[in-house]
């Protein structure tokens, strides 16, 4: 049985598979997975896209895992209009000049309404509420997050997935009485984040917080999870933010304490997007298409029956049963007989089920199938009675391989620079690479300037030693992440 | 332990309850209920609201709910762009005009770019796809649903739920080779409707097909569930469309049949959106708050404890393991020991917990507790050891005695009309009228000119039997639901 996404493409003409290879033209490579596999395609409006059936059920698998994370934390979800007033954004300085160049406004409607813009985050149009809702300790914290869609007028090249004018995301937003409390919860958030990638996508990152240059318009610290694509380009998988007193002091989020004294609140933020999809594309695809983690595949097996005239029932039944019984992973047959069998399994390696299970008239006779995994095409024959115990075990051993080979990927490309030159030449290598950094922002410009990278983070758990700053020798006691990113 | 939003609200130092009356003023009475158990507030923008939590928990419940109908009929969910280039709006002639009035333009940012608007419905940007995917008869059925915002920029008064200028909906759309196939569809998410709107929110309605005056712009045919409000108005509560092959044409979706010919592809759509929220407050709600029918809520039971300062810690205790047993329904102990036992009772009354649950020394002593509908407050003393058992059967049977007595509402307001002055009358006494009716668009016109009433809809199931036109005096082979509407 075929759903809706899989049969749109049937019809279709053009080459099956992808005419780029990984290790050629990157870019190109990735484009062809998107649109071939049918993830997204690019939309009418420069910019925008269309995010398809196979990568909208990731998102909402994404959804549903962080859902429970929210519960278990005590967040609840609400949603906040869509525009936001002009004055709003001008409440807090280093936000507004943040978002102004990305603003999309829309026309004037009535002269007595004041302008408004799409929302490109939500920090001001849900402050404004909290300034009405909080009024006492006993309010606090309060813990909200919304799922919604952000627009930011970006000019620069459209790339589906992680570079577009509208993305879907979440966004929480919480209010403390404390800055303790404020800025435990944002780096329990992060690595909520971090479980997230790591276990769901098998995405391994460094987690860290970031520079003075790359912190979040109004925040106080920002912090963040990032992971190394293969074209060694860093990508930001997801940050939370400590925005201290900036927005309470702007949107008057005060609270009386238990001694009726009027305090002002601590905040925070954090949120991820759907650039995730685009980091699992890239990470883990290959030369024949898309590779999913068995975890965020909605589909995780399809059955392939070999047809020939003479046993195509016995064949289709036993492919259907064998089907039936792994409903759990939302198996299905395909049993198109307008395609051959070696064109049905391009079409699902194309598309990334992680598993393709391949039933023929021997194999029933031996009642036996062969399983094979998508991610690297390892075949192992086994007895129909065991077919489901075994299917689970090989998922299994996908998920942790696909996440350990991504691991040695990671570690075999971040190194350490001691000096100005080694971070160049890293870099160029295309390296993530740690080096001392003396944290003074003229420094951090510079090294963009002269490399085009910048600093992604600082990562957590340093020791802390004194050596010299890579680009100005001064002293410097941390170690910052470097890399070009998307 | 108390969640997010209710802690929003303990610290204000307004009124408790509600100060106006169901029978008073109605729209005061609803906007209280609305504001007061913090379902949602207003926006700084003029026609936008704020979901708060309270109502955004009813509104994932239903998302739960029909995600699950979705995947029963093969729909897959995806998510198309939020802002349409001004051309598509043109290519459908009536599509367009209904909606012209009603879009938010954005403020040009590049003369080269095409000038575009936010989402009002999503059939052009969707077809333009649909287009592009659409090639063979495989193709098809191709069925696809969107969860997202849409803005109409109303110049109405702004009614929480009802009428916004943004709000969250569902919209389906799908694309069928043959038309049968296309109306049977659309009949069936009709009906899919009716039994969420029914069996979930526990609101009986009447199903139909709209006139030719209330079609949905560029339809062929509109199918509609009406639900009847306190007030005497009619609330569509869903709608479903057969475009027939209106947008086909504009768009270009043909597909090869299976003799290689090529055909125009038939289509429907169909959505319902967060107003079926404010239909729960306003069908269920009374002089005290809220009243949730048990399936949409998603905290089934408040646990107050009785406490005096002697008994207070035993009394707690015990409070928390009933609670602790009833956690499938989410149930919660308010603890505070800062309101009296009375102030709690009120305040979940307003938020419309379902059931309460009474426990005070004595009856710990005796080894039960008190459990209160809140729906029409009948109280029972039940063991504790019987207590999950005896939850469970009295929110069954909330749920189905809310249903039996909105639909006794129904049924007792719902008349027929044979002739212009009953039609008058009955409508002036609040009720939907049944009338005979020829169909004509003039006599549509000329009745929402003399009463303010519109065509709601042609029930399905009537037998056909010739009478005389309400207005006009002609043949009449069908009757036609009148009221005055939301």
């Amino acid at each position: 049985m075929q759903k809706e996404s899989q049969r749109a493409s049937a019809g279709k003409e053009e080459k099956q598979g992808l005419t780029e290879k990984k290790s050629g033209d990157f870019s190109e490579w990735y484009n062809q997975i998107v649109l071939k596999a049918e993830l997204a395609d690019y939309a009418p409006v420069k910019g925008f896209m269309v995010i398809r059936p196979r990568a909208f059920a990731m998102w909402e698998d994404i959804q549903n895992y962080f859902n429970a994370v929210l519960r278990k934390h005590k967040v609840s979800n609400a949603y906040f209009p869509l525009l936001i007033p002009e004055s709003f954004f001008k409440r807090e300085a280093e936000h507004a000049k943040g978002f102004a160049p990305e603003l999309a406004w829309i026309e004037e409607k009535e002269s007595s309404e004041e302008r408004v813009a799409i929302r490109p985050t939500s920090e001001t149009i849900m402050y404004d509420s909290y300034g009405k809702w909080v009024r006492s300790w006993r309010d606090l914290p309060l813990r909200i997050n919304q799922w919604c869609n952000v627009v930011r007028w970006e000019v620069k090249q459209t790339k589906l997935f992680l570079r577009t004018r509208e993305f879907l995301w979440q966004e929480g937003h919480c209010v403390y009485s404390t800055e303790k409390e404020c800025v435990d919860d944002a780096l329990l958030f992060l690595d909520e984040y971090k479980k997230l990638v790591e276990g769901l996508l098998a995405i391994p990152v460094i987690a860290g917080e970031k520079t003075e240059g790359e912190r979040f318009a109004g925040a106080k610290q920002t912090f963040t999870i990032e992971a190394l694509m293969p074209d060694g380009k860093a990508l930001q998988m997801g940050t939370s933010h400590n925005l201290g007193q900036n927005f309470a002091k702007s949107f008057d989020i005060t609270f009386l304490d238990e001694k009726a004294n009027r305090q002002e609140a601590w905040q925070n933020s954090w949120g991820f997007s759907t650039r995730l999809i685009g980091a699992v594309v890239m990470l883990h695809g290959d030369d024949k298409g898309l590779v999913l983690p068995p975890a965020i595949a909605r589909e995780k097996v399809v059955v392939v029956p070999i047809l020939f005239e003479s046993t195509k029932k016995k064949v289709l039944e036993n492919a259907m049963e064998i089907s039936e019984g792994l409903k759990k992973f939302n198996a299905f047959v395909d049993d198109r007989d307008n395609y051959s069998a070696g064109w049905k399994f391009n079409e699902w390696e194309l598309k990334g089920i992680p598993l393709r299970i391949e039933i023929g008239p021997k194999d029933i006779e031996k009642k036996q199938a062969v399983i094979v995994r998508r991610d690297n095409s390892q075949k192992k024959t086994v007895k129909l009675s065991d077919i489901e115990k075994e299917v689970r075990k090989t998922l299994d051993e996908m998920q942790s391989g696909m996440f350990k080979k991504a691991k040695k990927f990671l570690d075999d490309n971040t190194s350490e620079a001691k000096n100005w030159q080694e971070l160049k030449d890293l870099l160029e290598q295309k390296n993530m690479v740690l080096a001392p950094f003396c944290g003074r922002i003229e420094c951090e410009k510079e090294i963009k300037e002269e490399t085009t990278a910048t600093a992604r983070c600082i990562p957590f758990g340093q020791k802390k030693a004194v050596s010299k700053c890579v680009k100005c020798g001064k002293n410097a006691e941390i170690k910052v992440l470097f890399a070009k990113a998307y």
